[in-house]
């Protein structure tokens, strides 16, 4: 029996429309919608790609978005200025920083950007004070990814706590929120990466498997146990062709598995929305 | 053959006397020691044998450690307006709440307290903001008891990397942190804790196993896998004798253990020593 398809395009369009009441909500309460200030720098394609998909998808549910496109060679201090004045603007609620800057911004550079971006603006979840409150249990803003993936896994009743999960890779973005989230859920939660010896022989202990890798097809039957879960947060793109961290084959092993795409991408992008309405209601004192 | 002995106390007499010059070199740069601030409210009288053990260690190190002693009825607000005052305070390098404060201070009252002690200032490393660049690998100041255990593990030459790594406890001050500290050092690390199904059998996988649970004896031999490292971080009273998480007989069966008391206890120590050592240094722009 193939794995059931955990739709994540349906669920996600389910919360956005959860989300339409409130922004409408807001908007009648203080006379302008939730704004959400998306910095583009660069001209990295599949950036492009991504921004117009939050773009669009802000706007179908009622929210303010401003695209903030600069060009690839924009010093570092510039885009740092941007920050720092939508920080002070009182018409943005949401900050969003595209990643990768470009080539000429260093990492250090980045880091200095992003660290900039104010807390309570913070919609990606990204800054220490917000991953800190988020080990903490007390997340205002968490991540947008992971915090889709725990959404579709409620959404499509399946249980997490006394679960083994397993998260493959160890990002920032992903990985790490994406164990400590689980674990919140009382989930028990091992954490493996390049450098875990056997991987197939820890992934395939898991009922929830999460991959998180950048790998294209990486993941394939010997890392999952029959009927698990699995999560694929790949997006990798092969001739021209989005694929995700897992092989197509797992969809004979696994029980239920997330398409690519169609799974969790379009879940990070309700997320985002979602966290821009939470930020803008959090900051008119709701 | 009998699991060999982690000397914690030895290890951090260790550290300590490396510390000395350095506390030293601070006082002759500045002309004045590296200070340490402990606030004490109420008198549980573990509390107490703490703060002495911590002033007691600064004060052989060479630091100057200003013990703020108040009654247990201290309302929250003065609690908060001594942090601040701390805070302000030029000559204080590092502040140290010691923690549970008393009966009457409020869950959400001493969030605020914790929370209003200045990142630079945390030697503890409980902020968000140090929790958070803790997760980014990034930690300035990182919590003392996990940072004790990694640098034991270092100086017994116990490798990390490519380990199977399981802590059982997720608290804030041990458990998550301790995962991700060995997550950072390339373990693959498995956490549980209470809701975890059959937790002998996800132990016993460890080659390392930390035991953060505060259940004396907890951790019986069916929990070790033979010859595997573990780390006792329980500290718990029975019968007003000092015993670990992990029973006693877990000694004939792991390769290496820590005892209690004389573990990480002493480590916990030495590692809040040297953070106010950092936390002065980086005050002064070094």
């Amino acid at each position: 029996m193939p794995a059931r398809r955990l739709d994540g395009a349906a669920a996600a369009a389910a919360f956005r429309a959860e989300l339409t009441p409130r922004v409408a909500a807001f908007r009648a309460a203080h006379g302008r919608a939730p704004a959400l200030d998306i910095v583009l720098a660069g001209d990295d394609p599949a950036s492009h790609v991504y921004v117009r998909n939050k773009e669009r998808a802000g706007v179908e549910t009622g929210l303010a978005v401003r695209v903030h496109r600069l060009p690839a060679d924009t010093p570092a201090d510039e885009i740092l200025a941007l920050v720092t004045r939508l920080n002070a603007d009182d018409g943005c609620d949401g900050i969003l920083v595209q990643s990768p800057l470009p080539p000429g911004v260093s990492k250090a550079e980045s880091q200095v950007i992003f660290d900039a971006i104010a807390p309570a603006k913070d919609v990606d979840g990204f800054s220490a004070s917000n991953v800190g409150r988020l080990v903490q249990g007390r997340a205002a803003l968490a991540p947008c990814t992971p915090t889709g993936v725990i959404a579709l896994l409620d959404r499509e009743q399946i249980p997490i706590a006394g679960r083994s999960a397993v998260v493959i890779g160890r990002s920032e973005i992903v990985g790490k929120p994406m164990a400590l989230l689980l674990l919140a859920r009382d989930a028990t939660v091992t954490i493996c990466h390049s450098k875990t010896p056997d991987l197939p022989a820890v992934a395939s202990r898991a009922d929830l498997l999460v991959a998180a890798i950048g790998r294209a097809g990486f993941v394939t039957p010997a890392f999952v146990k029959p009927g698990a879960v699995v999560i694929d947060v790949g997006i990798n793109r092969v001739n021209g062709k989005l694929v995700g961290d897992v092989h197509p084959d797992v969809a004979a092993v696994a029980g239920a598995l997330t398409p690519v795409p169609g799974g969790v991408g379009p879940l990070t992008i309700a997320m985002l929305l979602r966290n821009t309405l939470i930020a803008a209601e959090a900051r008119a004192g709701e």
